[in-house]
């Protein structure tokens, strides 16, 4: 039961001395110093996350854990909470948007019943690890016990690691669970920390009575639950949710394991945000793959002063901007690895 | 001589019903209304395009027009105009930034020597349609004449249809000339319109004297061409390039036959703006891809009301960004047509 505790001691800082050999070879390249801007950053780090001057092609994985939320009993989500088991279903399908966008990525999907209400009896495919049927109702009291909480992280380790033996170095963060950008906003607000009204969103298409409501509902959980906001993982306890959990724990296997973990949206980033505050070198191994259309993604970019890679609008989840994300980190592999140099074009470099 | 003037009259501005049928679709498939934001937008545009409502996945091609620039005996590019030749030789041998990127998208590459200065007679697979062996000074008079633009333009609109012949529905614009932001900077300026200073940047990597002196240079060819910023097709002439208007041509002859043209940077989009101007329907066609580093391809976009797809700090060229576009644009596609519904599913949609 503390996987995570052990892993979260072994997460080193990625060092600068690698960043610099993957610059020089930049530089060695057939194009003007610095002119693939992002793309130079992203595989200089990945040089530095892995140690070796020339990484070859990562092996991709994609993990969607599922959780339900005792919160949507506040009225704080369109849809019903039956969705949450139709969508798991649909995954195991292959019909969904992360299906077709992880063939497009050629990235394995791998779907974690991590705290679904619903148990889905006749379905192959799907990981169970569930740690309770839904969390309880923030608004009322801690949505999971420290226990609950830690056996989520867990699993969220237990599944790098599994991906990590399996060969992938690259995994990407994926939920689904009705209800939850409501424990999301609550966790930017205590841990960034930001005013509610900034964070809270229209998540899967709340109007302006639900948006009221629904920053209500957080301004009082986190209330309610004050005394767990001192450390991180009370307060991820007390407002988070199960797959937030998980995902958590993915950062944290993944870090550890120094293999590059490529964020999705709202969500996935405020399970990130929690693993940063555990331990902000897991940072360094972080690739928040795009800026979501949820109000308060952008809130977490600017405090933070990072850069996501894409802003397409996206506010879908179940890891779907993520592996587009893992498509241009592949392309910036690439494009380092295998591009001719000036010495080998005979060209002596101008600028 | 004149199929580019034939084609520009073909050009139909895309049917709002054909919008219609794809928004009709996405709203079926099995995840919150728009929550695939600027992906949804981009594979309703190519449904309206195809006038079809599932388009099939659509063969791709990329052409990269080499050039040479008179305009730079005032130095205004750090590099020496040798350099063209000697990346269109490392585009031949697959060593380019272009090859890697056009290899992940699926993309076929074709180099058009439409005015270097170089002639390279021992490489094969390069297409010869040499109209100048580069443009004259734009700083002392017309860089082109009429008829050696037309000629530059209708090698576009020839490629167009050698793609189009050959399968292709989605071809992106590339080019290569050392010091080929000068007269794009210029073309800006005459057409959007906008000041010299705010559209002139330090492309390959001019320091601030180099910065003060492309300006200059910038303000002088607009005065010395004054009369000939009546219309776009003097314009190009008079401060464009060979390759700029080989670029022109693609987007024309592509807009022509209902074809995709994926536009690439700072120069491919002056190129496009010449089109836009020769005929406004063409912008129904042409999917911006990204927005570079370079000064003043920012302003473009404020002006024109244009959201690009990426915006990754790349100011290479050669049609880098705008093959990592296609890939966003088949991935878009891929979900349009292959994401199950919620009637498939048994969902009735809440939001």
């Amino acid at each position: 039961m503390d996987m995570w505790k052990q892993d979260l001691k072994r997460i080193q800082p990625v060092s600068s001395k690698w960043f610099g050999v993957a610059h020089e070879r930049w530089d060695s390249l057939t194009k003007p110093k610095k002119s693939l801007g992002m793309l130079e950053e992203i595989a200089a780090r990945v040089v530095a996350i892995r140690e070796e001057e020339l990484p070859e092609s990562l092996g991709k994985e994609v993990f969607v854990f599922a959780g339900d939320h005792g919160v949507v009993s506040e009225g704080t989500s369109p849809y019903p909470q039956e969705v949450t088991g139709l969508m798991v279903r649909n995954f195991l399908q292959g019909g969904a948007g992360i299906n077709i966008l992880a063939r497009c990525a050629g990235a394995g999907v791998t779907i974690v019943d991590i705290g679904m209400k619903d148990e889905l009896p006749d379905i192959n495919g799907l990981v169970r690890r569930n740690v309770r049927r839904g969390t309880r109702n923030m608004a009322e009291g801690p949505a999971m016990t420290l226990k609950e909480t830690e056996a989520a992280i867990d699993t969220g380790v237990e599944m790098a690691e599994e991906a990590f033996s399996r060969g992938a170095l690259m995994v990407a963060t994926g939920e689904m669970g009705i209800g939850n950008t409501t424990p999301s906003a609550a966790l930017f607000s205590a841990l960034l920390p930001a005013a509610v009204e900034d964070v809270t969103g229209r998540g899967t298409g709340l109007d302006d009575d639900g948006l009221r409501r629904k920053a209500a509902v957080i301004a009082r959980a986190l209330e309610v639950n004050s005394r767990a906001m001192g450390d991180p993982l009370s307060a991820l306890s007390a407002v988070g949710g199960l797959e937030i959990a998980g995902i958590c724990g993915l950062c944290i296997g993944g870090a550890a394991r120094r293999m590059m973990v490529v964020v999705d949206g709202f969500i996935s980033t405020a399970a990130a945000l929690v693993a940063m505050r555990l331990n902000p070198d897991i940072r360094d191994y972080l690739f928040f793959s795009h800026k979501s259309s949820e109000k308060g993604h952008g809130v977490f970019f600017k405090k933070e002063g990072i850069r996501p890679i894409l802003d397409l609008g996206l506010r879908l989840g179940e890891g779907t901007g993520a592996v587009l994300g893992m498509q241009i980190i592949e392309n910036s592999l690439k494009l380092y690895r295998e591009m001719a140099t000036f010495e080998e074009m005979g060209i002596t470099p101008g600028a």
